[in-house]
């Protein structure tokens, strides 16, 4: 098993970063050739998700349906005022699952892994555990 | 590998229960140091989240969003007349996977496991499965 | 560990396939008895999900209830037009785990596992992971 952590810096108050690179480099450091990587989030108004890393305009899409899905002017009680981005956080989940093989992250064609900042920007972390041989 | 399962009581229709104190238990219980712990929820008007649990009001604006979210009087056919906690449940998820170190669960300053009743009160259950050394 | 695939063939635009049994099957091949099942979705316009199988009804009324939270006829930017599917996508999670126990899947009474096509019909696929003993 190995486990370690890395930043990701987000520039927009909602902004999904590919950390693909990030997870990559944690494998191969991680020297696991076959076996499993969770990314997991430690932040209350964030997520994970997987999802089309190639057009970067899906990435906005994302961004914008959670913006309608989530009611943002709703009378809400927690005086903070980031209840959607706490909402948005427990809809995208707060760890992710890929498989390895061959030392390779087994993600699909179109697939990346994208940290889902919804309160930002921010300095966040990202934690991972791989286990495997 | 270690696996139990825990009983978790709602007292609401709709109802975000704090299960961090359980899982800490069976954490201690399994006496794996570092591993990662999986929390599975059997039921299909439930689901699990990893979210803010300082302030209360974010489990009340959680609970409300997602009856704002997801519509309430839609003709549903399934009968039974849960259908949105069934949809709820699957926006939830049905599991949360924390890490586990020097005996501790790696959760964020801030964060929380709760079980999400969807369509309660009533008396659940949820499985968890530790791994580790 | 064990490791595998299976296809699911997809008939409709929006489809909820119930593919416990090649999970089943998966289990069964994998001979592990006790232990730990992810499956993952590798396609960026769909997802897993575990929720009702006993009313076909739940499985039409989660598509309906998706068709009403995510907006689609949303000006997007994403050329291809189906970032609601995208958005669904990211909104069910690219994976799904189940415990093992005696080389039964630990699913609720009500549960099966499904994949949900977002932008079929499609011939699609699906990754399996199982550890254990």
């Amino acid at each position: 098993m190995a486990t370690g952590s890395f930043k990701v810096s987000t520039s927009k108050n909602m902004h999904l970063v590919d950390i693909t690179a990030q997870t990559t480099k944690a494998v191969a450091d991680s020297n696991i050739r076959n076996g499993c990587c969770i990314i997991y989030n430690p932040h209350t108004t964030a997520g994970l998700t997987i999802n089309e890393g190639a057009d970067p305009t899906v990435q906005t899409d994302i961004i914008e349906a959670l913006r309608k899905i989530v009611p943002l002017d709703h009378p809400y009680r927690h005086l903070e005022g980031n209840s959607p981005a706490h909402v948005m956080a427990s809809l995208m989940g707060s760890s992710v699952t890929v498989f390895i093989e061959n030392g390779n992250l087994c993600l699909g064609t179109w697939q990346k892994i994208f940290f889902c900042e919804f309160d930002g920007p921010r300095s966040r972390k990202v934690l991972w555990q791989i286990t495997g041989d």
